[in-house]
Formats: structure tokens, C-alpha cells, sequence
């Protein structure tokens, strides 16, 4: 059986995420290799160690770039800042590690850019971590869609939305800057958005696009002034797909209320199929079918008809939760790893989500179409 | 007591709304004055007689223009195919009576703006058909943000579909063509969706937009053939208010499952309003309020505290119906006759609305941001 | 065509009611028989009066013995306090008037006996104001359990609440009494659920129940003391069905939140169907057909396609109000007068209702199995 | 550091719930504990040498009886058929061992008392697996109670629903039988909502009751016949608490549609929580607080706020799942070894749960009230 060595950079949200998915990918979903543990990294190294005894990592450490030399390591996650990503996995991949990297990919598009082409370069396995897309309900609707459950996809429409960054009074922080961040709400949210979208309506060929800065400054968190927020807080696009298809996405780090919102509704010629993450456990399909005085939207939950819920639990209903949709996503990247179908968004299919989001905020900056051709 | 003559012309859908408001608005309203259902008007003229007995009017014509003629008529309801809006309205005002005019305003916007100077040139009371801003829970939605319960209002989203042109196998008609039925989506259903923004979000800067025709053509219905569709099944456009707020709209008549979408949500920088018409009876609320831990999305069902529901029924949570908003309509249009405040939108306020749709349809073609400056 | 003089006793909520579905069943449903508002009955008489002209009734009195002499008055509609609908519409029978009567029948089930008694004796037309099932979801829902959409029904389960008895601090009334309202949470409310179970579900054979009152006492107006409420806030039963099938009911008046809460579920043994009046044009299925993957609960939304929605509005979706089914209400009462299809219920089946409601406040007192052997 | 051996027994539906609980409490909640995984049992005995190997268990065995003698072994988890848990868990108990064993507790209340009785011998600890309760939402359902947040709890409803024994057409199977399954739907789902609801509302003085088979008998799996159904497929009762609230509950296997209903409400003096767990990060309340045109019910997601949600996911509404629950319930349970807080419910609080399921049962079955004093 292939044996996986993991190491594991950054322990905060998504490290925590990673190393649960890493240690139950093969417990839940049965994949056909063993994952060992071997490496966590962290600063300081302190909490490296701390956290490896808590997640059930062999060692510790603090300096990243010793994982690379580690010979027991096959694969890389990475975990960290924005901003790191691309330097740690350009090396990772040069050292001939597999890499898992966080989404969105990178700062900006030349840092995507780079890494693609390492990767491309390397010839190792590579997957962005869009856990949305791994959910049996989203699954299920790209199933019924391929299968023309709703006739034709002619139209969609898209919202991912979150209140992190509502309050007026919160302090200046990293998050506002291009250096640190870049994008604003298209980096951190509208990229989950897009990769739901392209495994339903395929990839886009232009868009139109605008983004607004609610709160211009904020407060310094040592009461000495305010400074500038530099980045997006919402933005909109209306765009047209290479199929002739014509749909419209928003995102927004400022909606009050919303905690985790990443809805959408693809509009068939014979249905339309709808779909709201904060109940993510539920899928709404209309179908112009039988008798008129009888047609609704039908909300189905899932269940152990939508693979792989049943490995989670036989009996439908009984819900899975976002850290189960990233321990689909290690399987499939386990899987990709012992030579199966590759794991989708590798590398290369990130780049395409990244200048989907850049695109949009080139369009808003220019307020002209931009032009993407379906290379996206 | 004020005693105000009515003439309605059209007896189909809104022909009959609008003789359900006539007849009941101050029977149920209170309003003082009464109201003598005079003249009755449609083709051919035995349905006028038809209809006049069903509903109440005390006499019948075939010919609108007798209309004109009868000095018992102090207001006329147009509710006739749109294209004959105009030449209906200008009439009718030229005649010196007050009209109620069905939306939308016209077919084009010359024949709007022609309207518009009738209206101002003749003095009297005009009213465009615009229900839904009538519904308590949005008049209380616009009293809570004009209370600043949401704080400052910063984004608007908002889609108003429908699915009577979704299914392609339908036969080609009127409806799409442009002499026949103007804009598609937009001058059905985006009227509406600007009609309740515009109160909730005030003037509009500019705006970019896109437009689809999803059914290139469809069939003769006597099978002779396919003929074009020249309007557009869907329309979609980014906004930025005068107010310095952003925002976007789609509308669908393609859409199914939609029977009478039309949603929207303001964001503010205190909390967050979201309506949706399916469930008119509704209206959500978050407010950035209390210990986060309690916080949440809070569904208030209309009640005799959102006037006017109380004339309608003294038990909150009962539901009004769609009809209901028309007696509220006619009552308003009643107090303005009366020298009360004036109805909103008169044909002054209503060709603001149609610069907003056919702003985006022309953006739409031109693929160009429209400045509309706050005009409308 | 049939004329008929219509006679109104009360103008409260639901004199207004009947007022507004009088006016309006021909308008909106084209009923073939023309109404005469004759004669409008309150106290003060001139409220009557002040009524009339806004109700649109010819003339007013202050005394209702008045309105059984008036040779003009077909039927009497009966909108008074509960305690005195025996008298009125005993007399009203007796003077060959049909009779409109609101629910609850009666304070007690002697009187819903002879009030029973009176019109078999009579021979006219009797309703009771039972708006509830003629929701067309509701009797679309009928019509799908009749033809076996859900195949069997084996189990209903039902809720009735509303909160206007919940605050603890709410002042003493004649609610609160046997004498003058008879019956609490069970005449108010549970007897609209019953009226809507019996459609479904067919006759009762017997029941255990229990009952609550929350609020022992409640505080006089006059800050004089406190008295004692000796009806019951809530009640529960549980009940056998002469098809075999189970079920179990519940009402409460205070019940804080719920505004107009009359929600149930039809189990059958092919699929289930559920209804929340607060959403009262929607109706929820729920069929075992088609791939288990593909199954979940349908939300119909009311259309032309429910009769007699249709001729409130062609466009489905577009909602009904609870005023609209008073007019569905009056219609079919006009329609049994007219010799069409009797209304249901009359007073035969309305005495049904109250010996099931009686039955529960009996079963609750004694602790014992009422058993109606299916005679309601 | 405190270091636990487990061994499990059962590898299906809720043996792999708690391996995966077992593996990931000290990871996800960081519980102060080295939890090492000894011993997993099944048969055969090759399934549980596989299953070992996935669920990450040293070792395998067979025969159950091994588990005991195991000086490796200091807890053991039964998930075995429920016949079984009597035998299993007094020997486990009387071997020293720590128990954890699935809900229904027994088929028999003399089983549960058996072992209640072991438990209290051993002095060991015990835990049954009730894992709703351990949903942060129902947690802080509980704590909104506790403080008042409704005023003073008056009344319950609760219903717990299935449909895995809905078909007609579905097998005879040893769920059918007394003998292997013991009660129905009381036993299966029943027990799961009284155990949340004895956390909310407190011990429960007497009952009335009734249950049905809808399913006499079913056709044999080889076609040979049909055999007879002998337990309850719903049960519903309506309770009095010792508190003098009052309220009702219901289970049924047969509710097509319902996949893992467990929905409740509780309602105060000042308020109302709604919870339903097909939506289980939602939580429900109506407080009678602020001017009444803004009251309604809230939907609160859970998050960070609502521990020890956080420990999972440090951002709001992003959901749990049904095994993030067993994990909780997992991490209790370690707290309680390790000389904490005693987990809820132990064997006693357990047979507490049964003795109110059986007294459903009972009641239903003698027609008579059922008196349990509050000694559950």
C-alpha cells in the first residue's frame, strides 16, 4: 500500500483543517494508502510543537524551509499568509514535493503565474484548497446539470458574502493592504464563488465588472489615527460564457448577517438548480416537469445517494459539516497522488480562477469588458 | 364628501386589479370620498358589458374614447396593451382627467417622456401601477432604513423573475417583439424591481449592464414556422447610487420556478433588510445589535403596526394578498385626487424609472457605462 | 339572475370581513347572482350608520331584531360575540333568513345543538366561517391526499397557534371566561385546525387530550386586583381516526411569535404533505418517486392552476390574502343558495367541530378516552 | 498526561462514529488526554482486522470477550445491536472498564436497570451516546433557557422523525420484532428527543399516550410470506413536567421525507426557541422585546460564540456535521475520565431516558395517564 509522508505548514483555520482532513481521509473515505504524520511547521516553534502533539504529528518545526530537506516528506500543505504561498510552494515543488497550497493561490497574478509554471515544470501533484466544490450537494448539481436535469445552462447567478469586515469601528488590520492581501473580498471569497462556478457553467469568456471600498480608512488598533483601506470590499461582475451563456457573481467581506454565505442558481431551459452554503446540506432543483399544478422546487437533502456522504454516515439528512468537505478533498488528492484521476483545481486550473478575480478587479479598475477568451 | 367618477379601459389582468381597488378602496381604507364605478371600456364591446356587470360599473363602452366624452369620468385607468399607454394617457389628460396608468410607463422612452409632458402640462393626478412598493412590509422596510436601523445604507442587490418565457417549445408572440412590446424583462419586470429600489436607495449615478436573448427564435403557433425574439429574456447591470453606495439587478422572464420573484437585500453598515415577494408577508432584518452570540437574521411577519395592514385585518401574521397592494394603491391615488399627499410614482417620478431600464438596456447594447447622473 | 339581500350583524374584524367578501364574491368570481348590501346591524347605531357608508350597505340599524323583519334580507351574516350567535341565528332561521355564522358555533355544545336543531327545522342555507379550508393550497391538498398522491394517509399531526395570550402582564378580559367565551385556545383557534383535519383526514373516533392554563390569574384594567382565567391557554389530544389512522392536534393562544400559526402534515404510505398557514400559498409534497437521490419536499406555489386562485389573479405566485378567502367563503355560500352544491360546513357539520373540540376539553378534564365513534 | 487505551466493538453506522470521535477529540478540542486506539472488535474476525487498519486501531479481534481481558483496554465503546448492550456493558463494567454504549440503552428496561445497577457497583464511567445534545445549538438553547432568555418555560413540543420504515413494500426485518428490537420508533428516534428535552425543560411528572402500526405485517425478504410487525411505527404522548409546564412529543418511522427530523420548540413567558435538525446549525428565537413591528423570530448560526463550535472552525455559519457532534461527545466523556465533570447522561441518567420511552409505551398501550413522578 502507498505510503504518504504529510507535512504541514501553518496551524491557524486551515492548518487545523488540513490536519484533520490528512488524518481521517483514509479512516472515513478508505483510501488505499497510509498517511504518516511526519511534520509540522509553525512559528515559533513553540506552538509547532504544541500543535504536532495535539494533531498527532511525529516532529515540529519552525524554520519551513527544513521540511523540504526532509526526506520522509512527500507532500507538502501550505496553510500560511497569503503572501507566502508562492515562494514556499515554487520551492516545495522544486524539491519534488506533492503541494496542497490554500486558496486563493497567491497575491497576485504573476505570483500565480509562477507558480503554475513551477509546477507544470516539477510534474508533481498539485491542488488549491476549494473545499466548496467537494461537497456531495454541490456534486450532486454539477451531476445533474451534465446530465441535462434542467435542459441547457443558460444563465447564472452567484453571491459569496461574509460580515468579517462589516463593522464600521473594527481596526486597520493587514487585510487592507495590497502588499499583504491583495485583493479584497474577490481574493478571500470570490474565488470560492468562481470555482463553484466553472464545474457548473464551464469557463467564461468576458465580463464586465465593479468594486467598492465601503470604509475608506479605519481605525489603527493603537488609537493613533486611521489609515487606508486599499482593497475591495464588494464586487460585481456580469459575465458571458464560452457556451453562450450569460450569468452575474457579487462578493462582499462587509454583508451584515451573512457568516458564510456562497449561494448560487443556474438557470436551465427545462429547471434551474439552486444552492445556499449556509445550509449546505440541502439542494433545491425545479424541473418543468409533470403536471403544472404540481411543479415546485424540491429540496433534497443528501444523503448516501450523493457519494461520498455515505462514508460519513449511511443514513441521509444527517449532515456533513465544512471540516468533512476538506477530508474529501485530501482523499482526492490522496488519490491523485497514488495515480488516479487528478484532483481538481491543480495548479493550472487555479491560474484560471485567479484571472477570473483579477479580471474582475481589472474590469472595475477600468471600467472597460475584459476580454478572458475562455482561457480561464 | 369628494365623490370621484371612474373609468377604467381593459378588463384582463390588471383591468381587474384595478376594478378590485376602485371598489374597495375606501371600503376598506376608509378613504373619504366616494367612489362611482361610471364606465366600463373594452373590445369587443359585449365583454365591456360582460365585465361592467360583473364588476359593478354602472355602464359599458367599446370605444375609448367615449371615455373622454363622459363628464361623469374624473379619472381614467388604463390598463390596455402597453403600447397604447401613451396615446391613452396624453388623451385622457389632454381631456382634463386624472389617469392611472399601468406599467410599464410606455414602450419607449419618447413616448414616456410625451406622457411625462402631458401630465405637467395638463396639472392632473397621475399614478403609474407600481403594487409592490404599496406592500407594508417594504413601506416599513423604507422606514426602517430611512431610520438608520441598518445604519448607512452602502449596497443594494435585487432580481425580479418570473418563468412565463421559459420554456422554449412556447409559441412566439407579442411579446417579443420590440413595436409590440418594447424592452423584454426589463420593461415587464425590471420596472418593478427600480420601482421599490429607488425608495429604499434613492437616485442612481450610472450604471453598466449585459442583456441575453435566451430563445433566439420560437415557434408560429400555427406551425408555419420559427419567428425571431427581438427583446431581451434577461438583463443584468451594476449600479452606483448618487448616494455613493453601489449596487446590481437582474431580471428573467426565463427563470423557472420563479413565479413572482422579486427579492432584494439593502446592506448597511449596521445591518442588513432582505424581501422576498414569494413570501410578500415577510421582511428580514440583522442588526449589528446585542451579544453576538444572539445575533442573527430576524423574520418579521406583517402586522396592524405596518400600516396600512390594519385596515385589511386586525391579526398580525394573516397575509395580505397580491390585490390587496392595489386597493392600497387606489387609496393613495384617491388622497392625491382629494389634495392629499401626492401618489408616488406620478409620471414625472415613473419616467425616472424608465430612464433607469432603458439606460440598461442601452448599456447593455453599447457595452458602455450610462451616466445617468441622478436624473432619475 | 338570482338576487340576494344580504343582512350584517357586526362590523369588527370579522364584520369587515364579510363586508369585504359580500362586496366582492361576484367581482372577483363572477358568481351568477347579483347582492344587494341591505342592511348593516351594530351598536351604536350610528356606527352602524357610519359603516354602512363606508361598507357600501344601503342602510343601518342598531337593532338586530330589525334585521329579521326586513322583507329586503335574504341571508344574515352573524359576526357578533360568540355568546350570541345561538340567539341571532336561531331567530334568523326561524324568520326563514339563511345564515353566515362565524366560528366558534357557539359557547356551548347545547347551544351549537340547537342552533343544529333550528336549521334542519329551517330548512335554509347555513355556513360557518370556517376561511381556512378554502385556501386553494389547502383544497388543493385535499384533492391530492383524495387521489392518492401520498397514497394512504396513516397519520396527521396539527398545530394552531397565535400569541395574543402570551404576555404574562396582559389585563384580565371576558377571553378569560367560561361565560363569555366559553372554550379558550380550543374555541378560538383549535376548531379552524379541526375544520381543515376533517378534510383531510375524515372522522374522529376517539381521543385523549390534556390542557394548560399558563396564566392563572391575570391583572384587572383597573388595577383593582387580579382575576382568574378559567379557559384553557393550550390543549393537546391525540386522536383516532375511524380510517384507522393516528393523530395528534395541539392549540395554543399563547404562544409567543406564532401570529397566525395553523401548520399540519398529512402522513401517507407513499409520501407526505405539509402547509404553514403563515405561508398559506405554499404547499409542501413530498413523493416517493423517482431516484432516492433526486427526492425531497416540493414547494408548490399557488396559481390558476388551485382553483379559484385564477380569478383573483392569472399569474401564479402572486399571492392571496386571508380577505380573498372570505371570498372564496361568501361564493360558494352564494352558490348553495342558489341551489348549487351545499357549503360546507353547515350547521350539521359545524356541530361536528364543536363536539370534537368539546371532546377534547372533556377528555382533558376527566383523563379518560372520549369516544366520538366517528358521529363528527 | 492522561492516557486512555480503547477499545471499540462494532465497526458499522456508529462504530465508525466513534472511531472517528475517538481520533479526532484531542485533536479538534485539544482535551488534555493521549487517546490511543488498542483494540478494535467485530465479526468476523477479518472485517475487524480491516476496519483496524482504516480506523487506525493496533489491533483486531473477533470475540468480544477478548476486549475485557485486555490490560491495554481502559474504556470500551459498545455500538453493537442493541440486544447486546446489556451483556457487553456489565461485563465491561464489571472488568473495570469505562463504558460508552450506544443509545437505546436496552430492549428491555429490566436490561437498563441491570445495567444502571453494574454502573453503580463498578463505579466506573459511564456515557450513552446521545449526541444531539451536543450540538453547540442545543447547548445554547439550554444556556438561553437557563438565563431566563424566554421567561419561564410553559410548554413543549417535540417530534422526532424518519421514514427508513415508510415503504409498504420494505422487508420484514428483525427492526419488526420485540424480541431484537424491543420498542419501535420510541426506541430508535423517541429516546433522542427526550433526551433533549430533559435538558431544556426538566423530569417529567405523568403522561398520557398512544402509538399505531401502520404496517401490519411486511412480506418476507425470500418471498415466502409475510410476518408480523410488532412494534410501534409512531407513538406520540402528550407530558406534564414537574416544573407544571406541559407538552407533547411524537416519533415515527414512517414519515416519508423526514430524514433525521428532530425538531422542537420551547415556549416561555417571555419567548420562544425553535430548533430543527435538519438544519442543525440554526437556532430559532422569539424574544417579546423591542417595539413589536420589529419582533420575529431571530435564526441564529451557530459559530465560535457558541462553544465549543470554535474548536472546529473559527469562523461563524460554516457548519458542523453529525459526526462533529460525536466527537464532542467523545471529548465529554474523556473530561469525565480524566476526573472532570461527570458527561450527560450516565447509566443513570440514561435509564432516566428509558424509563419515560417505556412509559410511553405503557401508556399507549393501557389507555391510562402514567405517573413517573419526576423520577426520570
Amino acid at each position: 500500500m502507498l505510503s504518504i509522508g504529510v507535512a504541514l505548514i501553518g496551524t491557524g483555520f486551515m492548518g487545523k483543517a488540513h490536519a484533520i482532513a490528512w488524518a481521517n481521509a483514509r479512516r472515513i473515505l478508505g483510501v488505499e494508502a497510509e498517511v504518516r504524520l511526519e511534520l509540522l511547521c509553525d512559528i515559533p516553534e513553540a506552538r509547532a510543537g504544541a500543535m504536532a502533539a495535539q494533531f498527532g504529528f511525529s516532529r515540529a518545526t519552525g524554520d519551513w524551509r527544513t521540511v523540504l530537506a526532509d526526506p520522509a516528506v512527500d507532500v507538502v500543505s501550505i496553510t500560511t499568509p497569503n503572501g507566502l504561498h508562492r515562494e514556499m510552494a515554487v520551492a516545495a515543488l522544486a524539491a519534488g514535493r506533492h503541494v496542497w497550497c490554500e486558496k486563493p493561490m497567491a497575491l497576485t497574478l504573476a505570483d500565480a503565474e509562477a507558480m503554475e509554471a513551477a509546477a507544470r515544470a516539477a510534474g508533481r501533484v498539485t491542488l488549491l484548497g476549494y473545499n466548496y466544490v467537494r461537497n456531495p450537494a454541490v456534486t450532486h448539481a454539477r451531476r445533474l446539470v451534465a446530465a441535462g436535469a434542467i435542459g441547457r445552462p443558460v444563465h447564472f447567478r452567484g453571491w459569496v458574502d461574509e460580515d468579517y469586515q462589516a463593522d464600521p469601528g473594527l481596526a486597520w488590520s493587514w487585510r487592507a493592504t495590497r502588499a499583504a492581501a491583495g485583493l479584497g473580498a474577490l481574493g478571500d471569497l470570490g474565488c470560492h464563488l468562481v470555482s463553484v462556478m466553472l464545474g457548473l457553467m464551464g469557463p467564461v469568456e468576458s465580463l464586465i465588472a465593479d468594486s467598492q471600498i465601503i470604509h475608506a480608512t479605519r481605525p489603527l488598533a493603537d488609537g493613533s489615527g486611521r489609515a487606508a483601506v486599499e482593497n475591495e470590499d464588494t464586487a460585481s461582475a456580469i459575465l458571458r460564457f464560452v457556451s453562450g451563456a450569460q450569468g452575474s457573481v457579487a462578493a462582499s467581506r462587509s454583508a451584515w448577517g451573512r457568516k458564510s454565505r456562497l449561494d448560487w442558481e443556474v438557470h436551465g431551459t427545462e429547471g434551474m438548480i439552486v444552492f445556499a452554503q449556509e445550509r449546505m446540506n440541502e439542494l433545491q432543483i425545479y424541473q418543468n416537469r409533470g403536471p403544472r399544478a404540481e411543479q415546485g422546487f424540491r429540496t433534497i437533502l443528501t444523503g448516501p445517494e450523493h457519494p461520498p456522504y455515505g462514508a460519513f454516515c449511511p443514513a441521509p439528512g444527517h449532515q456533513l459539516g465544512i471540516n468533512d468537505l476538506k477530508v474529501i478533498e485530501a482523499a482526492e488528492l490522496i488519490g491523485a497522488i497514488a495515480g488516479g484521476p487528478p484532483a481538481w483545481p491543480d495548479f493550472g486550473a487555479g491560474l484560471g480562477i485567479e484571472r477570473i478575480i483579477h479580471a474582475i478587479a481589472g474590469a472595475a479598475a477600468s471600467d472597460r469588458r475584459h476580454v478572458l477568451g475562455g482561457s480561464a
